[in-house]
């Protein structure tokens, strides 16, 4: 028995509660601190998010120094658990958080007369929290813990929603910074990027970097998102994990070379550079104050965008008729990093589907009468046309069972067992008229088809992450849905949308390198 | 093999692509339609919503007819889903909605002269479908389909997205009312509730018992709230038994009887009597113009409540106490059906954890000075303990075996297999101390204050159900709440959470009578 699930005792119930608990009173006072300008409600915010990151803390040190050192404490690991692609992210991420920490003190340096202690001090409680929490993932991501149990899932869910508050927290700072700023200047949509930390009416900077420092918190912000969601996915997995029994074996042990795959990796190199290119004209023209220059920029972006929208599309398609020529079984193994994946990036392209859905909405209401106006609807239904391509894709190729040639067949064979087959699935196989051996030669074909595909939508989701994470924001650029839905509502709309975009094609390319591997 | 899963093709994917879909555009819809005064956003949503209701309509007839007539179509029912309380309070939220789409009807025939078709005949619509799909329910609600499976279920997803489509409508509808009615007049509280439906400032009702109408719709649409989401749920339950395969058989036989139990549901109906004496006293004192009398009506709701939820509180404490004292072994069977009870508790509680969490941050800030602050404090604090009290008491109940006697067990044990017992859950049997057989006597005082409490905590939840579903308002009526976040958030927080509230209640009444039944 591979795949013994411990009985969930209290703690698992408990945990949850004091997950949800954590989340709204945290959603409350993150909400109220932007809706109100009582000092109070600040004050009480910076407090709860100190005594989350201390509490949060003391779990973590107390797991690495008490828990994992007894016997007993982790029997096996989750080889499916924390790969090496998330931890280097983590880790990644994680660096470029510190440097925003260190930038936000410096900054923070200049306002010292006029803010108070708790505010001050939040960014060193978070460096030396950034400091613990990697640490803790990097070593632990992979346990099944069997000790404490109850403990530890209380621990974990404490874990899981301070990284999910502190990103609710940065998300909601900066819509209402850019709020604050588009309230004074809402015509000279340039203003709208000028996003100011810190500055009160009444309290001037004492040193003169802190423009500095604040355009390159603008830059630095997003990744300290992706830090938080990062750590948020892997406590949830040790959550899942804690008390699950798995046989310590793993199967898998494909390599990652680009052997006979060219025509994917070079036309999406190709890609890149063509985008980074027409990205960083975009960038020098919508800066300028002509007028005619801005809407040439974003004609540009828009074209570009489609162009990649399109491509993307029709690699897709031609993925999806090669798995269906190249039939594979289902992996029916229990994987609840597998299920993250999925459920992951399935709410993460939510956000791009919002944003796409009221653009079209908008456009459609108000009648397409110019050029900009027709390319912003293609872009918002080829988004629309590629991401549920493209999850589809990538879900298909999550569950399909990796190839394995004749040898590796019989060898996987004897050091596995796949005992969760049901007999149906074993019905199938034999119902199947190609046989694993006959396969290997003949479809090689299609698996580098596939390869290639996968290649050339990891190399698109690259460029389409790297647009919006440096600061294209064509949405806030061409005024049609900021006309239609007042500012408030569409920067509400784009704010929670585009980190949960950015964060989809960042998943998906690391989903992608999974699907590359297997098929 | 009793529960075999068949495996998922492309029509799972598909439908939940097609769900997405329409969930986000209807969103990004209606969003539109209640933040712009666009004529053409109207008209777009109300076609979009007559395309979903008629094509969901198509697809139930064509089910009807074609594929449940024919062999092999449903090979076995799930005894778990569509239980007679959920079909039963189908019919009479359908009865209520039906009354309410006539009560429109007549209402509409005022503005005939100034509404635009699309609009007038959506009512119509309305009725049709409402007579479709609650005898589709009623008859198919148990259904396991294995034909067709990939075209049901995007028909069940199309059918689950138009329901929750259809809710977000009118959840948006009623907070834009309101925030009409409050922009014209702010400070007098009361008038927050005079809601009128479609008059604009150009167009007048031209009967005269529009003014009637337009209050009985006041009093009638939650009812059609709650029919939406009970379809969905429904709807979603169908979904996940498509393709599933269970033995027939039924092993709970649990019959309902009161014997022997007394104390739980006598309190409980003095406790409900008390309830809607101070209910109505609430609701005559705080339409009258004389502030004292509203602030003392408010005083007298708010005791009431705390009342209430600090006897449920003991009371579920109590219960918990008892699972200890009296434990049993959990049920390990898989039951889309559970599941999805567990699931729905935990997310409708989420509307009153969130409206608890936003008050407690507002009175903390404000500082609670008069009476009132601190009793609503109060309220709002023993409102996060008692949902978690309960959700554990319900959730944990659930999950436990039935109770059986000994001459029980022995059938039970021939006629019923329980093949998926893991060998942990064995092994723990075993090393349980009390047997079956001895329990059944000694701790039967045990099971009697069990039913108690279930019995109690069901009247103290169909009270708390009756005073916000019938109006009170408590939100709008203390105005610290509107005061600190303004009355924008504060209407969109209480009108999306308080829905969810009442769902909440109606949800633990069900479910603890199924928790009654198994104790």
């Amino acid at each position: 028995l591979p795949h013994v699930q411990a009985p969930r005792g209290g703690g698992w119930l408990l945990s949850g509660i004091i997950c949800i608990n954590i989340l709204i009173l945290g959603s409350a006072l993150v909400s109220s601190n932007a809706l109100t300008s009582e000092v109070t409600a600040a004050l009480h915010r910076q407090i709860f998010l100190i005594v989350l990151l201390v509490l949060t803390m003391l779990w973590m040190i107390f797991y690495t120094v008490v828990t994992s050192r007894k016997d007993q404490a982790v029997l096996c690991k989750d080889s499916h658990a924390g790969p090496l692609w998330l931890r280097v992210g983590l880790l990644l991420f994680g660096l470029l958080s510190l440097i925003m920490d260190i930038f936000k003190i410096a900054n923070y340096m200049g306002y010292l007369h006029c803010k108070s202690a708790v505010e001050v001090s939040f960014p060193f409680v978070q460096v030396v929290f950034l400091f613990v929490q990697t640490y803790f993932l990097w070593i632990h991501s992979k346990d099944c813990v069997q000790l404490h149990t109850d403990f530890t899932r209380c621990g974990l869910t404490l874990m899981l929603s301070t990284n999910l508050v502190m990103w609710m927290a940065a998300v909601i700072d900066e819509s209402v910074h850019q709020l604050g700023i588009a309230n004074l200047d809402v015509n000279v949509s340039n203003a709208i990027y000028r996003v100011s930390y810190g500055d009160e009416c009444s309290c001037n900077c004492s040193h003169p970097f802190c423009d500095i420092f604040e355009k390159a918190l603008y830059y630095l912000y997003p990744f300290n998102l992706e830090y938080c969601l990062f750590a948020s996915a892997m406590a949830y997995i040790m959550w899942k994990n804690v008390g699950r029994i798995v046989d310590g074996q793993s199967c898998h042990s494909l390599k990652f070379h680009l052997k006979n795959v060219c025509l994917g990796p070079l036309t999406g190199i190709l890609l890149v550079v063509a985008g980074l290119v027409t990205f960083i004209v975009y960038k020098m023209d919508i800066q300028k104050e002509n007028e005619e220059r801005r809407n040439e920029a974003l004609l540009i972006h828009f074209i570009v965008n489609i162009v990649i929208l399109s491509l993307m599309s029709g690699f897709t398609v031609v993925g999806c008729v090669m798995y269906r020529l190249d039939r594979r079984e289902h992996v029916s193994e229990k994987n609840p990093s597998r299920s993250l994946d999925v459920g992951l990036l399935v709410i993460a392209s939510m956000g791009q589907f919002i944003i796409s859905y009221f653009t079209i909405v908008a456009v459609m209401a108000t009648g397409a009468s110019g050029n900009l106006d027709a390319l912003n609807l293609i872009w918002a239904l080829l988004t629309v046309l590629e991401l549920g391509l493209q999850n589809c894709f990538i879900i298909k190729g999550l569950h399909r069972k990796p190839y394995v040639t004749t040898q590796d067949a019989a060898q996987h064979r004897n050091t596995c067992n796949f005992p969760e087959e049901t007999e149906m699935s074993i019905l199938m196989k034999s119902n199947e008229p190609s046989s694993l051996s006959s396969r290997h030669d003949k479809l090689s074909w299609k698996r580098r088809v596939l390869k290639d595909v996968c290649m050339f939508l990891l190399c698109a989701n690259v460029i389409l992450w790297i647009m919006p994470a440096f600061g294209a924001r064509p949405q806030f650029q061409h005024l049609l849905q900021i006309k239609f839905y007042k500012f408030t509502m569409w920067a509400a709309v784009v704010n929670v949308g585009l980190p949960f975009g950015i964060f989809y094609r960042m998943h998906s390319v690391a989903s992608l390198i999974e699907v590359y591997l297997v098929s």
